[in-house]
């Protein structure tokens, strides 16, 4: 364990933890208090620190995107969707806004033929965002919010085609689920990074000194 | 105190809490134990809900937001640069891979001619994301990945363009301000649901079942 410990640059103590809260799958035991770790257990732990601090996701909820990722039950794409809906926080959701924003999304869903299921929690997501855009104030009122990205969605789904076409078609299914997870975790911040990047350039020309 | 809260839909304890964590100015003492609150304290309890729930900021961050947002001693970009700082969480960086990720973030923000701050919290949030796709074996080198990125750019700006042109010309300060930051964390959550869409899509396209 001290070997995965520095080969993933992680502590020790901290790998323990992965461990201990079902996060990391057990190594082969040799003998009493030894046990082999394979480059399986270098990807996990790689994968754990991606969700816990690149996701920030909380424990419990990396440990059912684990669980999803491990269970060979189900088909990749089911997988996939139990990982997406553990991805999404939990809140206390309800009241009128929160139930017409809801419905605007169901009809956004609709109206772009998307392939989401109907009880998917990145149904959710969205209606929490509208709900807090009018909350805050930035929306008169939730009805049809959603056409503000409509013009979104045609490359949301061309560049989201283009990274499901890079999870290998061969190899072991672990490894497929590894790869998807990873994608929507990290391509999540990446793609936030930017939009926060050409806000300032758009702040700067707006309102900054003139260059 | 319980009429903010009424009005609000925050318990009393959590508005209370918020006041004391320095997210919430006081109200404007009429006696005692007792304070007139107004709508600036209704939108601010609003704005602190979007940066805890939606943006999952730590407390200490939000609170760096609030001062930004309350500082009119800096102009609205040089604030807005603030907040943005603040809402890119702290974490341990360093280390080879993670200097040549910032370098190709760099190299992107000139190849882009985008205008962000030389020490920008956003290009560590850019670096963290290409770091951990390299860490997870999703890329083979960091080199260069930002290329990854070229083709977003544009739309990126585009939709940051009409986001900041929403921001009042006139109004207070304060209410500029609270604009911006809650378009941030609210466009943020709302366009990585439509990823996740479009991602659940595609893969219901690629691994799914025959519809």
């Amino acid at each position: 364990m001290a070997e995965l410990a520095k080969v993933t640059g992680v502590p020790v103590a901290t790998v323990k933890y992965y461990a201990r809260e079902g996060l990391l799958h057990p190594g082969h035991a040799t003998a009493v208090n030894q046990a082999e770790y394979d480059e399986t257990h270098v990807r996990r732990v790689k994968l754990v620190q991606a969700l816990l601090h690149l996701g920030r996701l909380s424990i419990a909820d990396a440990r059912e995107v684990i669980a999803a990722v491990e269970d060979d039950t189900v088909s990749l794409h089911d997988a996939f969707g139990v990982a997406q809906d553990a991805m999404v926080p939990d809140r206390d959701r309800g009241g009128p806004a929160y139930e017409a924003a809801l419905a605007d999304v169901d009809r956004f869903v609709r109206r772009h033929r998307l392939r989401v299921r109907e009880g998917a929690a990145v149904r959710l997501m969205l209606a929490d965002a509208l709900v807090a855009l009018v909350a805050c104030g930035l929306a008169p009122d939730v009805k049809d919010l959603t056409s503000l990205f409509d013009e979104s969605v045609a490359s949301a789904v061309a560049s989201a085609t283009a990274e499901v076409a890079t999870v290998p078609v061969t190899g072991r299914r672990t490894e497929q689920m590894e790869h998807t997870v990873v994608g929507t975790v990290t391509l999540d911040v990446a793609h936030s990074a930017i939009r926060r990047m050409a806000l300032e350039h758009a702040s700067a020309k707006r309102f900054g000194r003139r260059q």
